[in-house]
């Protein structure tokens, strides 16, 4: 399951790398000798967690049948156009931010809104492609696993 | 939207009177006077929310893509099977039962693990049929109509 | 309960209108034509939400006790240090945020970390107060009125 | 930390054994080899969990101030009489059921509802004494302790 989590995330232009790098950029200010790897680290505990393999196999299979136009109406329409309202997107990724406590919550909402770097491609990656849940999936990773960095900080 | 979702739960065999038949079945004991046609309305109240709407459209449509055998893999075997350790039928089924605040918690988890009535038939109709979302769905909107009820039923 | 609640949220500094003020100046830039007005109704909105209600009551209330230094120990220490991995106060939060669905979980964040307006001075009154659940309490109220906005907005 | 939780939970009369009872209680239907052992190593195992400490302690101290009739008005009133629609306890219980996912919800809410052993005692024992908090504390525990030992049954 893991590597099936993984192996989506590569195949949709994220590998983990890219989500350690959005780590590194919310946390360097509170933390000043984090590294990349460590990041990296933290981005893989988060998805050890088979919560979090859930949520993201079943938010990319719908980013990429909407992609591919096969979900039915309603649902191909409202995912295909991420229609602002649609929060199931928020919901799934609730669900990954929640794996390290409630303090991921602010992190996950940050960046969702300021989308950095990988987040933020994403956005711009227009031509014919769906990221209605991938955006959030990676912002809410990246925010489990600053929680985790967090945690593990602390006496 | 509301037609949309209504459709759905129709065509998978759960007209809305149903639900309220959940409702009335939970909350009886508590208000004597409840009606079957007051947990309706409560069931129709909660459907009129956006957020319901979406988690309903969403989770049914999964369900009848894994009957059909239409989802790739992995999540095709997840959701057909309903692996019991997969968390997004009652991750969805839980934005539901918020709209009406963290009271319907309760009810919700007591429906999904005693399964009565509808929920319960659910359950048992087998024959190539996928529920994985639709008994969670099922639960929560009873749980939140019940909820709707439980705060008007108070001065 | 809703009076409790207002005059609370008046004696800790943060009389209904401030918070509109935060509302109008995260949607104003989505919504060209939204005045203070429409924000001021949309958090009274808020405020009329039991859930809410019972959320600030709750949170005000554990403020002024740390405030006061009456809280048994270890709580007294965690809630008047305002401890970064206590994540309590983002709880209570998220009760509010839900109350009209999972979109406002992005401005909650964005507004728990930027901090603008109210919520930046209630973090610079330094002289002996505790606002450790307030601040999370107003980003909430103006994140859920925010979504009640952009719920109305749309036909 | 975690001294302070289990000492506040050993003080209120629910030493840990009594939460792994319930554990064993409903999972023994599932897991015919389970031992009343392995229950207790899972309650450890959530209680050792930051999130579910901060959640013990603030529930318990409300629970403690309100029976010393320590609380200002309004919220001496709501929590001494626990009030079925203040929610902020079933609030705190999820962000413990949450620490090993969504699947906790059900046994959450069907202990919170069917009260067995230790839980149902809580509610029984009337003399001035105040569990509001407590008994969803510990319907949340023994989920979340139900859902890691689920998690971990399985290759
Ligand atoms: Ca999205
Ligand atoms: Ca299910
Ligand atoms: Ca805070
Ligand atoms: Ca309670």
């Amino acid at each position: 399951m893991l590597e099936a989590a993984v192996s989506l995330l590569n195949e949709r232009g994220v590998p983990p790398i890219e989500i350690a790098r959005v780590v590194l950029e919310i946390q360097k200010g509170y933390f000043s000798d984090l590294t990349l790897e460590e990041c990296l680290g933290a981005v893989e505990a988060v998805l050890q967690k088979r919560e979090v393999q859930h949520a993201v196999i079943t938010g990319i299979t719908l980013d990429v049948l909407a992609e591919r136009k096969q979900l039915p109406e309603p649902l191909q329409s409202i995912v295909s156009r991420d229609d602002f309202l649609y929060g199931v997107d928020e919901i799934l990724a609730l669900a990954i931010t929640n794996v390290y406590g409630s303090i991921g919550l602010t992190n996950f909402g940050y960046l969702d809104k300021t989308k950095p770097l990988i987040i933020g491609e994403l956005n711009s990656r227009k031509n014919g492609q769906c990221h209605t849940f991938l955006d959030d999936l990676i912002a809410a990773i990246a925010a489990a696993a600053a929680s985790r960095i967090a945690h593990s900080h602390r006496p």
